[in-house]
């Protein structure tokens, strides 16, 4: 194990976090391995429990590590990638990969939108948007809470059970003609909210990524914008880049 | 101003966050107005001083307000987006945008890597490759920390002048013939270390956005492996996706 390095700029608990990545991705240490005691990392490393603690802890929210009651801190599972390079929805982007997608309706609603977000759909000065709120999940674990805004003009007679189960886009490919074309999402990394950690079942203090995502037909008319919470110590996001 | 659902499944803080946020996108508040007192969002909303205070001071992490010493909170300019759609430096990227750009390198050195990295640059076993840290800077401000290895076999005599305050992929595609022609890109959310912060001058518990770049040739050689830890403060990043 590669020892820390006491007056360095970066602090030490973050060079044990990349010590620890570093065993990880040289396979001296393997999923569901078990990691060092603290005991042990305090006596190598001769560093305090607190910092060794810091680093564990802060690892096992990102999902490098993981936790079981009474019997010490393992090795996770390597992380699949999820590409972001395409423009696909999510069903058709995991089911690609070989997952399995479920998603549950958590509120189908008209709302009112903020100025920023109606005039992005384009609509007129007070009214409303269809609001669908989604729980994605992937291989019956909770994978993104997804917020979709939609012009009602746009997809009409809209109901919730039209596209449970569904993909949203197949929705509104075939029953309104809205063909997706391109995207542009912003990507934000967030603290999630109480109701996201009790949801992904998570501890205090874990990250998510956030993507605002507008979609817009050939012609550049808006289809919907989302905004989706990912978790992330499950999956990696991927994106590819070309010149 | 809209009120907090007290009895929400979202917490109280993040949705006075919402509601702040939605009033500078309706441009109730302008850039550089001052935001309501915390007393006064305590008198309006019923809610504690407490909340508030996690409310404004996450919104201060995030860039969406500033504090001044005295004077109070106020909007912060909205933040230029930063395309992450074709596959550009940072310098290259962000001068297009009318930005000034400069490069201090904080350290040019041959170092040991991890398997995985040295697997990634296509290094031998025990072979060390050329690490680049450098700090990238946009109209005066520090906005990046970035890490770059190179496999010194690609680019012999390569030196630390010859990049100073220049395009990497300028030198790389002209000096040495490589040319970058896709790159995959792993985003993750990160909590800053204590280097990170004061090098961007951010409060304790700031995020940031850590991209894991591998750049590839037309032929698919690997031209480097790149870690970048970027502020959130002032850009957004965008990406476009296409069908």
């Amino acid at each position: 194990m590669r020892k820390v390095v006491k007056n360095s700029p970066i602090p030490i608990y973050a060079q044990l976090q990349d010590i620890i990545t570093e065993m990880i991705e040289n396979d001296e240490l393997q999923p569901h391995d078990p990691i060092p005691t603290e005991h042990e990392f305090c006596q190598i490393q001769q560093i305090s429990r607190m910092t060794v603690r810091t680093a564990i802890m802060t690892l096992v929210n990102e999902g490098i590590l993981y936790r079981e009651q009474g019997k010490g801190t393992f090795v996770a599972d390597k992380k699949p990638k999820y590409q972001l390079s395409g423009l696909k929805g999510l069903t058709e982007g995991m089911e690609e990969l070989g997952y399995c997608v479920e998603t549950k309706i958590l509120s189908f609603q008209l709302v009112p939108c903020s100025k920023v977000e109606s005039s992005i759909i384009g609509l007129a000065d007070g009214q409303k948007a269809i609001e669908v709120k989604r729980l994605r999940i992937v291989d019956g674990e909770p994978y993104a809470i997804e917020t979709v805004l939609l012009h009602p003009a746009q997809c009409p007679n809209l109901t919730r059970n039209l596209i449970e189960n569904t993909s949203l886009y197949d929705v509104l490919r075939h029953q309104y003609g809205l063909i997706p074309h391109y995207s542009k999402q912003i990507v934000e990394p967030v603290r999630l909210n109480t109701f996201e950690k009790n949801t992904f079942h998570l501890a205090n203090d874990s990250l998510g990524l956030l993507f605002k995502r507008t979609t817009y037909t050939k012609e550049d008319k808006v289809i919907e914008f989302t905004k989706s919470v990912y978790r992330i110590d499950k999956h990696k996001f991927e994106m590819v880049l070309k010149m």
